[in-house]
């Protein structure tokens, strides 16, 4: 940790004792989230602190519901065996809820970032923005009721929408849900929650749990690329998501001139496609039937990833990222896709970057977005001091 | 200013009497850059250090050679006027070198980035490295001995080159200059200059220049455009210059579907062209033609900006950043390309940035190299505490 101070502050204020004793609760707290459970001999270490001043914070901070007491097993041959102590990720929890075009996939997860509970509820391509809210209330109705919570108990909330994400939380550039332009989720939350309420694009919290949970955990610059129906990316750059200035970074797939937007054409045009097959079930039928050796299939998934690869090298050319991350419904078929697409980098751009396939497929922007809600809580945490565990008021 | 403290830190080793005041020692230097000379009092006001203590580090700051004393004009009609004291901007230099095909261009600025001296010397295009590198040394030579300075007088050096710079300062990956992708220009400085030398990318000090004196100064999210018969990009996100994971962010010209490869042949080929105008005059003939009213040389224009506006498209989709700056030698014509840009922006793009042209002009390569060797001398000065002014080795 490298230490920053401003020097007129220290000298005119000298120590302030309360804020001391703050800050040294604060810095066990971090020691402790995390890592396995640590005796307060252990923590003293770890923090630099003194070992009886260690002891009378973790005390407190048990008072207080920071932390949990771990008792020994008694397995231990000589003497008393010492307490340990771990970060008590139930303190609070956070919401996480993914809005698409066919379904609402909720999910609760503790400080830990350890899913309590999970819901998902289908919703029609063509239902309106209050029959879509409502079953964004009834799958986080579920989460909770499935994990013995009430709203005054989660402390973050994240909304995961397709389409650039404005200043006030609305899609107002652009959306493929009919009627939702106008539609501001956080403000429909805040009516039964009062912590913190985000809204943020999908692909974008697509990137963020890939780098959380997922394929680009050794990363700090990604392109993640969302293939499917439709096609979007999220960018991370020095370990940051980036949203542009007025939220709409990573939507290169709008120019037509890098053929993101005609793609899947290639997929739902597919000469040996059977008749009868609707829009939704047509892509993953062709890559079946190239998988099987379907010749048409194949041409169709080369056309298709040839398109894609034309975007790709666009963000890879302006960014020049560590990895490119493949997510997004395609991905299950990376096997079809990823080698086709390295060739395609390789001859376009001048510096290839690794290409890998997401390891979350569908819950990636369900995660993505308790990822967020873990962010805003850890601000809240590590900027403010710690009083009693309580959720934030928005 | 921000506080951020480690604890443990704080709490075990107490108070540094020496570390404190050179701690303070910075913070009166910050206190001052780029300030008005100020006396002791606005000093102690500034920094919230006692006055008695503030007296006694500037002393000490103007003993070494930091701070220089401005003597009171007597203009004041009660008691007796204080004394002020202003940063020495002249305790160090730094130099950046613009080398181009047909030019090197280096300046000589102090540590405020007052450039005290320039050099512009000529260059063949097809000039191999050794001619070059010689080029390089004269217009360095010609710097120093005007602003009377000696190598070990140099702080830090940046060395601005077209294409993108790997790890060790190459441009391996593409450079137009005959066989200079095995030149190392930090390397063949060294032999003379004991400071930390980089090499950057041109386009990216650009984009840096313009934010620092040019016309980006109230922006963070700048995509800057290098327009000329090469066309390139310099991205800053969110107030930092991204280089990229391998150095070679930026480089979205490389894609032949955005256009960029091609755009300056519309003005090369325009039919009204004269016979006998070689490659490097036609564009200036055919915007000045197209100003004058030239029917086929306005149509080469609008065609060139049509393309130019497809990979500044694919820019702005990818990042949404706040303002896009023409730069490069067509940024001359921006009165030509300007608005025909911002339409063709505006329909392409979700959200469109304001556009502006290039206020530096040739220079702008040559002040972003003095920009980041500044940066690099901040960063040792504010990083590592106060000695007496030296060059520093690299």
């Amino acid at each position: 940790m490298t230490e920053q101070v401003t020097t007129g502050t220290l000298v005119t204020t000298g120590t302030d004792v309360t804020r001391m004793r703050e800050l040294n609760a604060l810095s066990i707290v971090r020691a402790l989230r995390g890592n396995p459970p640590s005796t307060v001999t252990e923590l003293a270490t770890r923090t630099g602190l003194s070992r009886p001043g260690t002891d009378v914070i973790v005390q407190g901070l048990v008072a207080d519901g920071w932390l949990t007491v771990v008792e020994p097993d008694g397995s231990s041959v000589v003497g008393r065996p010492a307490r340990r102590y771990r970060f008590n990720a139930g303190a609070g929890h956070v919401l996480g809820v993914d809005v698409g075009a066919h379904k609402v996939l909720a999910m609760l997860a503790d400080l830990d970032g350890t899913v309590a509970s999970t819901s998902r509820l289908p919703v029609g391509p063509d239902a309106d923005p209050a029959a879509r809210l409502a079953v964004v209330d009834a799958a986080v109705d579920e989460c909770l009721t499935a994990a013995g919570l009430s709203p005054d108990e989660i402390w973050a909330i994240t909304v995961g929408v397709t389409g650039p994400v404005d200043a006030s939380g609305r899609t107002t550039l652009f959306t493929p849900l009919p009627g939702w332009a106008s539609v501001n989720p956080a403000e429909h939350l805040a009516a039964r929650f009062s912590c913190p309420i985000q809204v943020e694009n999908d692909c974008k919290l697509a990137a963020l749990a890939e780098r959380w949970q997922g394929a680009a955990r050794d990363a700090d610059d990604i392109v993640y690329v969302l293939a499917g129906m439709r096609t979007g990316a999220g960018l991370i750059i020095d370990g940051t998501l980036r949203r542009g200035y007025g939220g709409a970074a990573g939507e290169i797939g709008a120019l037509r001139a890098v053929r993101w937007l005609t793609a899947p054409s290639h997929l739902e045009n597919c000469a040996s496609l059977p008749p009868g097959i609707d829009t939704d079930n047509a892509a993953a039928w062709v890559f079946n039937a190239a998988r099987s050796g379907d010749k048409a299939a194949r041409t169709a998934v080369r056309r298709y990833t040839r398109d894609l690869a034309v975007g790709t090298a666009a963000l890879v050319l302006t960014l020049d990222p560590q990895v490119v991350i493949l997510g997004g419904g395609f991905s299950r078929s990376a096997d079809l896709i990823l080698d086709h697409l390295a060739r395609e980098l390789a001859r376009t751009c001048l510096r290839v970057p690794e290409i890998r396939a997401s390891t979350l497929g569908a819950e990636s922007v369900a995660l993505g977005a308790l990822r967020l809600a873990l962010n805003e809580v850890d601000a809240r945490l590590f900027g403010m001091g710690l009083s009693t565990p309580a959720a934030p008021r928005a």
